[in-house]
């Protein structure tokens, strides 16, 4: 009898260790043959069931699967694809159902943030009403760290690692030049609705007064008066002043800063860049010499620096989506709990996917000082374990040695296509 | 009989390494007390010298020393201060000679670019025509690698090894998302005359049509109808498009692209930021989605991704300087001198600081292939070897643990101060 088969995809903006969740999929599944036939990945996520593009990841070695653990970004390709809903648009659940049906899959797992939490849990509605059997378990990614019931969310601790090592070292280079040139530096990172990242940066500091000075949240409304006195007075009093940035800081109206008026030369919004406006408010306000960088895909894509508690969570993530689905849940997702934070003790949860889908996760007041511009000592209790740990990847002719993956095409059974 | 004391400073923009060198000249006086009293620094380079605010290099322990090693930026603080010529303002010189005597200093040690040893030369020459015995050594620093008769400047190796690998990850992120979202990434990077670092972004590629698939040099006028056609044609060809730029891109009337149109909202041109100006004419006239990064000091001040090249021949530099000036070497510069590339061997090579002084090193071109977009084979063989190696940083709490020195300042001598 043909042992039922697994899909896997990866769904939106991806990370450093999401191909350490598929790693532990498809090892996971690899110990599992007498259960599970062939994990078939979506070619560019769920578009891959869709079009019935399907990679076999069993014409992938060991080693290769292996090397997935270290390499940054999406190995099978990522969809910013959200499915609408069952009423909406029937067509797509039931074509879903019928490529698996063509490729014999009886497990879904889906690698995604809230809405794709969403979908795995709306396929799973699907495959009840259809009458077709399949397990959907969800497995957390985002580098936003927004998803509700998981202490954190695979992706984070990486992206965390990596802005406040990278505040701390701009920060050690603006000390250094303060007394004749930069004076204010500023360092933009994601989070457009959490300031999750943001609030990491402020792990750079060691002790209250050292950079960063200044961060500004996305869930705290841009007060500019109250934002340039207190680089004045830190100028004043340090020297110079780092400040990290949410790209999705706004003002009290909720207009994000970063379209608040920059213009290219045919008068149109620049799209993008809260720091070099930031940095404009400075100069025209204080006069002080600036830098600013703006991190984007780095931050995110940062594998070199990525925090080994986060690797091993990812890992841990897409092995447990494995494990539950052998045991028969469906309908669920794989979460991390703390149980103590020194020293940092965490295991595996199970929580069921309507409760985690379309939620987010802001950053809690009380994570947030009083003033708004820095991070309390309980938002640094609940950080600093993330961080914890180096798991460098491999390195050849000094850069890291990071796989691709052949990506062989499964045959299509389907006569027909689908358009997406 | 009172053994002759060292000044050492920081000069210009710091760099990942710097330290590395100010390490190796502490360190190796450290083993000559027989000939080399104190080793005092310059508290924010050469302002210290001039307004006698040292810093006694004493007062820190063997550790503190040894972590400057793997410490980032400056750890005496730097300066942009040129010294004028003799003729301008002879005072300045005549200054520095008054704080030298005061503090029984007769060894100069100077680590930074052109501009630095230009001056180191002037010192060199003061000394002499005042009858005052100071031997001075330039320690070269640049993250541009734009200085001529050394194969390569400490700095520049460990720069160029974050933006290849940065440029990598990046690469890998967006070849994720291609399908649905970002087709074309843009890095900027740092060097505003020479293309150095821009060019080591081309190491990312293991093979002919890897990203990053375009390159825009500061020695290559853009053209944007060429630029724009080459990007259509990548993103046609591999479904997306990466590119590197120099923060010194320019047109063919030397026009510099950062400053060709973007206006905030008062209508001034906003400084800074190539990255942005090309993502947005990608966008007005190819209407492909886009990201952009800026890594601005992140780069420079990478030390977590150092290379252990660069750190090896930043430590060889300060070294060598101590070691030149016990021999008796004036006015000269310690170089790296390439033996062979595969397999790579150095050694540490002297030239008259005369003749290091206020040249730049330009990218040659045929370091750079002939549609001007991407790098030779040539270049390749050049930068490989100078980002080889990890020299990963200790880490404490998931960061890099650097060090801040105590920085005890020498009791003043002199009764007169001097403005700078």
């Amino acid at each position: 009898m043909a042992k039922p088969n697994a899909f896997y995809a990866q769904s939106g903006g991806v990370t450093a260790v999401i191909n350490a969740s598929a790693c532990g999929v498809i090892e996971t599944a690899r110990k599992h043959r007498d259960k599970i036939g062939k994990v078939y990945a979506g070619r560019n996520g769920i578009l891959g069931a869709l079009t019935e593009d399907l990679i076999d990841t069993g014409k992938e070695s060991d080693a290769a699967i292996r090397a997935l653990r270290h390499t940054p970004a999406g190995a099978f390709g990522s969809a910013r694809y959200k499915l609408r809903g069952l009423e909406q648009n029937r067509a797509e659940y039931e074509r879903l159902i019928e490529v698996f049906r063509a490729h014999d899959i009886h497990y879904f797992f889906y690698n995604g943030g809230g809405d794709s939490q969403d979908t795995a849990y709306k396929v799973s509605q699907i495959g009840k009403q259809l009458g077709y059997p399949i397990l959907c378990v969800g497995i957390p990614k985002t580098v936003d760290n927004d998803l509700p019931l998981t202490d954190c969310c695979p992706g984070f601790g990486s992206v965390a690692k990596y802005v406040a090592t990278s505040i701390r070292e701009a920060a050690f280079d603006v000390a250094s030049m303060a007394k004749t040139s930069t004076k204010v530096f500023v360092l933009e990172v994601m989070g457009r609705h959490a300031g999750w990242i943001t609030a990491a940066c402020g792990l750079a500091a060691n002790k209250p007064g050292q950079a960063p000075h200044i961060l500004l949240f996305p869930e705290i409304p841009f007060d500019q008066e109250k934002f340039l006195a207190k680089v004045k007075d830190t100028v004043n009093q340090k020297g110079y002043c780092v400040i990290g940035v949410s790209e999705g800081l706004h003002d009290a109206e909720g207009k994000f800063l970063s379209e608040s008026g920059l213009r290219d030369a045919f008068g149109h919004a620049q799209l993008g860049g809260v720091a070099p406006v930031i940095a404009n408010l400075v100069r025209e306000h204080l006069g002080f010499k600036y830098h600013w960088a703006v991190a984007d895909y780095l931050q995110r894509a940062a594998r070199h620096i990525a925090s080994k508690t986060d690797v091993a969570q990812a890992y841990a993530m897409g092995k447990a989506a494995v494990e539950f689905a052998l045991k028969g849940h469906n309908a669920v997702m794989p979460t991390v709990v703390r149980k103590s934070s020194k020293p940092y003790i965490w295991k595996v949860g199970m929580v069921p996917l309507v409760d985690v889908a379309n939620q987010e996760k802001m950053l809690p007041r009380d994570f947030i000082t009083s003033d708004g511009f820095g991070i309390t000592a309980k938002c640094r209790r609940y950080l600093e374990p993330l961080i914890a740990g180096e798991d460098f990847p491999p390195f050849k002719n000094g850069l890291p040695d990071y796989v691709v993956l052949k990506n062989i095409a499964v045959p299509k059974k389907l006569k027909t296509a689908f358009n997406v």
